[in-house]
């Protein structure tokens, strides 16, 4: 498919945008996308998702696209924020298709299906072609709001005494195929906002490894975070503790609350709620088991 | 450099950028950025800059990351807007870097300093790592505001009767190196909506060939281009109109103005202005030359 036959496409696939999303002015097909921006703060976020490193290669299309459009979403939700209709929300993507790839037409409509399952539109982009035999690579910003009155959760909030919880489970993401349909917790981070208020101190979601992000949490809110590895909920398929912390890819939430905040075992969403620790004084993330601490910082990708 | 080493140098690069930039409540750091939007509507754009096909293997660092976010700053010029500190502007910037790429704090440099000399922060980002040899590739979204009296200029407005006017000279951009250092005219689009207001009626930047983007005008306008060959101002190296016209990356601005607008032959920024051609009923773009017209609307690129 040629770009210009490809832009075509689009322009058919996106003309109603106005109608559908008032608040965007002007869609795909200018220099820019021109949107109302909501009232208050825009949350903003960019991720990339490449093949090879996020997803192997002969992942279904319709898979790859609900991938890199989800891990940006999840960004939001890590926020507490929200980027549907009603937050005004909205989303750019760029592609690098290797020259000859035949699925541009369905990964495009892979990415507005997903785009507007949760709620916004793609209001730009860019298409390019890359390589022969790939790798494919696309980049997803999504814009949206913080929500409304406990704002933004911000990773620097933690304080010395707070209780350290995670959303769902944990590990094995990857191997499992869990990392191409997870559910990003739009729901349950604004249910925690509202419900917890200023008592929500910060939030993060898993993508590098339940330990690598909490010490995030740790070093950004100048503490320590110490989980107790019994309590750490895990997937059915996970054999190792270790392994499962620095897995990465969960995209579940973790979040420090005050003490005694008083969350239930499972969000009204039916999403589970776990007391997996606390935050102290110090610095670094550690894992505690059995009373003895270690450093559970490092585990996870970081690559070279 | 490993990505925690320059997560680290970002950090430090960063660290005052709320103090530097009001607007910007949340920088880098976070699951997503929080920045204060515009009052009135904000635009948006996104590009991507890719080696071996927007700059050879070899092009100094500075001019790779300068090329990367003028690109998408002569998108907001093309709309007749800004994206300084006025204007509320933020980018947020994606590099898949080849895998030992030994230039990645020099980039990361390099691209904040240029978004910095045009007036915004870069609020977030991400960074990976690629395939050995690379190819490089940068991803940079930015966002800014319509000139706040005459509002965005769209492709869509020109009208029979309009007269087509460029900015600057055309052709052997590539060749000449020109693409690398070329000047968004954001001041001279700025001054043509406060000096033209309503009779500005379109404007597009020329990055894919005079002929194929006055085209794209004429369609979004239901309307016809007509360039008048022996017009169209050349750079002296060029040798033959029609390769110029096809040649793109030349990031002037086309535009369509009322009939007898009366513009000078310098904007006050002196960059020089030509009038060259008309807008009529029909459709595409041809250029004349001796009373014959040939199509120009195909001329320039189209990657398969």
């Amino acid at each position: 498919m040629r770009e210009s036959d490809l832009h075509n496409h689009l322009y058919t696939l996106t003309s109603d945008m106005s109608v559908r999303w008032p608040h965007v002015l002007t869609g795909p097909g200018d220099d820019c996308a021109v949107v109302a921006p909501p009232r208050g703060s825009l949350l903003v976020t960019v991720d990339q998702l490449i093949e090879g490193r996020h997803f192997d290669t002969g992942t279904p299309v319709n898979l790859i696209a609900r991938k890199a459009i989800a891990r940006s979403v999840s960004d939001i939700a890590a926020m507490g924020g929200n980027a549907n209709a009603e937050a005004g929300g909205w989303a750019l993507a760029t592609g690098i298709l290797p020259t000859g790839y035949p699925h541009a037409r369905e990964l495009t409509d892979a990415l507005h299906h997903w785009a507007a399952h949760w709620g916004f539109p793609i209001v730009g982009g860019d298409i390019a072609s890359g390589e022969e035999g790939g790798p494919l690579s696309l980049t997803v910003t999504i814009a949206g709001r913080p929500h409304p009155i406990r704002g933004p959760v911000l990773r620097s909030g933690a304080r010395p005494g707070d209780e350290v919880w995670v959303t769902g489970r944990i590990g094995n993401s990857l191997a499992s195929g869990r990392h191409l349909a997870f559910e990003p917790r739009l729901t349950t981070g604004a249910w925690l906002c509202r419900s917890l208020g200023e008592r929500l101190h910060a939030m993060i979601d898993v993508s590098d490894g339940l330990g690598r992000d909490a010490a995030r949490v740790a070093r950004a809110s100048g503490s320590r975070i110490e989980l107790d590895g019994p309590l750490v909920p895990l997937h059915a398929d996970v054999t190792h503790l270790h392994t499962a912390v620095g897995d990465g890819e969960d995209y579940e939430l973790c979040l420090c609350v005050s003490p005694g905040a008083g969350l239930p075992a499972r969000a009204p969403d039916g999403v589970e709620l776990t007391r997996i620790g606390r935050v102290v004084a110090g610095s670094g993330c550690a894992i505690v088991i059995d009373g003895v601490a270690s450093d559970a910082s490092e585990l996870g990708w970081d690559h070279q």
